[in-house]
């Protein structure tokens, strides 16, 4: 069976691979803004299944991912990066030819290359990533403005079917989302500096604190260890996905630490201040978040 | 003119030297409180001050240390810490004899050495430091209830007067703070760790963010690196001052940096969840700010 044309949204049938935070953020907003008429949702645990459509993130769940797909004209990867292609694979056939593949994966290097080859022409495949979530866990935290104001990159390649693209695109745009192209290496790069690097500085200032140190935090070391609270495992994959990356990045702060030691250690008050004062106006920049 | 004995809460005469933030809060807080009949101002800008007036942080202001505090049966300092043994040898004589006086520093060994010195018998010095704050300035930002349910470290030495001890204990006590006693190297070997360290890590993680990357910031990089945007010249004070222990936190996380670099790089996964792991129970255990 062949999925027909193109069509504007909403789409006839979705799949979410994967309910939880992300996932089920991703159903409650389609469904919040008619863009699924059908929603299934694929999980490995029944109670998180049942949550997720007791909460109304999906109209059907199975366990069963090759079932799961099966009548889908759009499939969105919601689970753990290093989950995703054993996913895929296990889908196998199932898959409908043209259906749209997609995912939510905080690397892509590594997993569109993957992808794009296991898609081989048949299914099409768009690499997405937006830039939303939270260090809490599951559908228990989803919410249907996720989306709303975020960037949301993707990372097509030569191989992207340019309407699936475009569809993809719409999709985002219709969840809130500023879409940005980019290439998969490239977005990682960016990624590896603007988002796992906080979150394993996060980690090592938690890891660093001696027990009498805890008993005396303040609000900074909170908001600045907030991130810490992450999920292990899916941190654990996003490391080892976009390695190389991360370790430049890690690079580059060891590096700066070391300026601002040496600043310290030699009491430079002028290079002190203006070092201060520079990370003082990049953060003004920003927005709160 | 001596004054008189032990009392308990309300002060006669209190000045807060420096209305900012902090300055501020305490004479919003012992207003609200009625721990203080009489509250005096000092600061180095009459449009500072003109705004505590108007905000009802102090009753009366002036420009002029030594005239500010002449009346004074209790002074705190809330200026940056690199000021403040200089404004106490400013106001001189006219410090009352038996005058209690402290501060809310928030690094203590140098600066109680000086101030125990400078008193000299002749007033009163205890060593205080609220934990609490914020990345803003000013006493626009100031808040009545900035010190409820905070730590509030005191320092007292061999030379600190057991009753002013009682008095400023009951002070902070009274404004909603926990206190909690300790050795001025101790406490500065402590912050250092749980206080200074996240704001240079925090500063560091935006000084080596690349334009781009500046782009597509989650919500993630923005909580990490709030305390980023704190008053450079108040944090080169403490970065000075408490030099040694910085240096000593610095290392410590550079070497932690160092750790999670090599686990990285060795693709070591079981060592990755573990590190993250441990991360994640550290945070986990602390209650949110």
């Amino acid at each position: 069976m062949v999925v027909p044309e193109m069509r504007v949204l909403p789409f006839r049938s979705v799949t979410i691979v994967g309910v939880g935070l992300i996932g089920g953020s991703l159903g409650l907003a389609m469904k919040q803004r008619q863009l699924a008429r059908r929603l299934v949702g694929v999980g490995h645990r029944q109670s998180s299944l049942d949550r997720a459509l007791e909460l109304g993130a999906i109209d059907e769940a199975t366990l069963d991912v090759a079932q799961g797909v099966a009548d889908a004209e759009l499939v969105v990867l919601a689970t753990p990066v290093g989950l995703m292609a054993d996913l895929v694979r296990k889908a196998g056939d199932s898959i409908q030819r043209g259906c749209i593949v997609t995912d939510v994966g905080s690397t892509k290097a590594q997993l569109v290359s993957t992808l794009d080859e296991l898609a081989g022409g048949r299914f099409r495949y768009v690499g997405s990533h937006p830039i939303a979530g939270s260090e809490r866990r599951g559908v228990d935290y989803a919410k249907a403005d996720l989306f709303d104001a975020r960037l949301c990159f993707l990372t097509p390649t030569t191989s992207t079917d340019e309407r699936a693209l475009a569809a993809v695109t719409e999709l985002w745009q219709a969840l809130g989302a500023t879409v940005r192209i980019a290439d998969p290496g490239e977005h990682d790069r960016l990624v590896a500096s603007a988002s796992h690097l906080p979150h394993l500085v996060a980690a090592a200032l938690v890891n660093v604190m001696t027990a009498d140190a805890m008993s005396c935090l303040g609000t900074g070391f909170l908001s600045t260890t907030r991130i810490a609270a992450g999920d292990p495992r899916l941190w654990a994959d996003v490391c080892l996905q976009n390695r190389s990356r991360i370790l430049e990045a890690l690079r580059r702060f060891g590096h700066e630490i070391e300026t601002i030691r040496n600043i310290i250690e030699h009491r430079s008050e002028p290079q002190l201040l203006a070092w201060l004062e520079s990370a003082k106006a990049g953060r003004d920049q920003q927005a709160e978040g």
